[in-house]
């Protein structure tokens, strides 16, 4: 059923929220000041049919197949970058991880912890973009929860989602299943996401703006399927960017991975912005990009279907599954030689989503 | 398919962690140090098959049925607090909200954001007490995640639980389905939760230790549909309290509701305490405790069943639906007066789950 437009001019600070400019710690209590918030601001911007229920937990119909199920707390910093914002980070992240199993993301969960003092009209905001990445996605967000915490215990705005999803008949990927030939595809350019964070905490100016890759993943992964049934692994490569995906991929399947650094699809503002930082591009978050592990034969077909898609136009195969070195990822760079892509112990990057 | 038994001993401050006595920043980022956190403290606690893939969605059977899907954040202060701590209440009250729904409860997940500083042992008996509180409300943690963020941005741990059930044919339970004439009946004693809090909080001592209630409700709710299965309305009376929880089933009614004060069971030491503090018993939170709303004739039944069971046997009827004062909540005295049960604009408990 059709849902009603999201107009923000109407509730992006309604009444009575503007008694309240900004969070109190009675929006977080159950009481008035609690069904004010859930009934003024986040019932008009998700609005469906579960969650108009108001009750403790959504009642959903399931279609027939497996249950996905997942979850991520965002901690962004700053909350609004080029690109996006916690809003559509929560949304995507939940969505994409759902996708990456296979599934077909259905119903999403939101869970704020909001800090005493925060703008209720940059809540507004941010709630609105959730809205629209969810009806993006194709996905409902029925259930939720607000808590509120004193001032100097939280930094504004935390957003936990978690989601749910069905898994078609047939479809089983998993980071286990890569085998010896088999190609390695990105979906588009790397590291986007954590250099657009990086670029405004460090106040990087280039000629052209870093912009993070958010977006919602399932329609490409929908298409991959369609063309190339046989995918054995999918991940989007986000905390630990590229290497820590393919080091996972090689470590539980045991086999060894190698890529060609040349053909690595990255932005060249991106990569001044690396060498600048002293970053390896292999080991930045992304948001809007997939790893899938295919058989070698399928490699042309999948570019294909994913060059296809607005999402995918970037799409390169980036290097092989190999049977040397078992769990361990190797890069053949530029003048012909081998490195091996070791993970950091800790990250230079820290509440990159 | 049975899991190991926990060894709390073998993980409570497992190798490599031991390295690292407090949270870092580099335990969030995806890299080494997240691994070793999920390797060596979450898996071994909440061990199950699908947790064990480590993929970004857990893969599970569904049986037939509708599904239910909730979340909770969690941010009550002391994380420990007589009766209990915030990893039982993060699983009980996701556990229960499905329960609320008519839900059978089957997994959740959990996600943790974590302050830098925050001591690894403390973690680690959070998540064993998670882990002991799943098992015995009968729900697998099959999916999680961990975020970090810097000192003076948290407040040591935050919880956030997200929990999918399924809803038997047949059961229909809702906010919205009371009657004139229907039974108001609650499984037992108000405020316990709320005042073991606020006892730790405000440093008060009585003769008895004012204790948490926080237990999972589900087999409660199992025994109450299979003894009166027309039940209307369940609600597990938690932030706002027993008063709440009415007001909410007044107004989506669009019914009365009367109670009466001297059938209400409230423990001497939570009634002192009460009185101490100035607070109504009525708006104390409860954490292991349900209200249903039941047609007048099921009445004795209903009580019998609840009283059967551990967990009901203070069971009482403390009021009537009826067909006056819609939308509002009234009580009768102990001296035969009537007066209106209004709900607090704000709160005067921050924080208590």
């Amino acid at each position: 059923m059709p849902d009603k437009p999201i107009q923000p001019e109407g509730w992006s600070c309604p009444l009575p929220l503007k008694d309240y400019p900004n969070i109190v710690m009675g929006h977080g209590t159950g009481a008035k000041l609690s069904s004010d918030l859930i009934e003024h601001l986040f019932i008009p911007a998700f609005r469906n049919p579960a969650l108009d229920a108001m009750a403790d937990s959504a009642v959903l119909e399931f279609p027939a197949g497996r249950l996905a199920f997942t979850t991520d707390s965002h901690v962004v910093r700053p909350l609004f970058f080029p690109g996006g914002s916690i809003g559509e980070l929560a949304v995507h992240g939940t969505v994409n991880d759902l996708a990456m199993a296979g599934a077909r993301p259905l119903y999403l969960s939101a869970a704020f912890i909001l800090e005493e003092g925060f703008p209720i009209e940059q809540l507004s905001r941010i709630v609105y973009l959730m809205a629209e990445s969810a009806r993006r996605a194709g996905v409902k967000i029925v259930t939720g929860d607000t808590k509120v915490v004193e001032r100097g215990h939280g930094d504004g705005c935390y957003i936990t989602t978690a989601g749910v999803g069905v898994v078609p008949a047939g479809r089983t990927v998993g980071s286990d299943r890569a085998r010896p030939g088999d190609a390695i595809i990105i979906s588009g350019s790397m590291g986007d996401h954590g250099m657009a964070i990086m670029s405004v905490r460090e106040g990087l100016e280039f000629e052209t703006q870093l912009t993070s890759d958010t977006a919602p993943l399932n329609e490409l992964v929908e298409t991959l399927f369609q063309t190339a049934p046989k995918i054995r692994a999918l991940r989007d490569p986000t905390r630990g960017g590229v290497a820590a995906t393919l080091t996972e991929f090689a470590t539980r399947s045991n086999v060894g991975i190698l890529i060609e650094e040349t053909a690595l699809p990255i932005r060249a503002e991106v990569k001044a912005a690396c060498e600048l930082l002293g970053l390896d591009p292999l080991m930045v978050a992304n948001e809007g990009k997939l790893i899938a592990v295919v058989p070698a034969e399928d490699t042309e077909v999948v570019l294909a279907s994913l060059r296809k898609h607005e999402l995918g136009r970037s799409a390169a195969r980036i290097g092989t599954v190999v049977s040397e070195h078992p769990g361990m990822v190797a890069a053949r760079t530029a003048i012909g030689g081998k490195r091996v892509v070791t993970l950091p112990y800790s990250e230079q990057l820290p509440r990159i989503c």
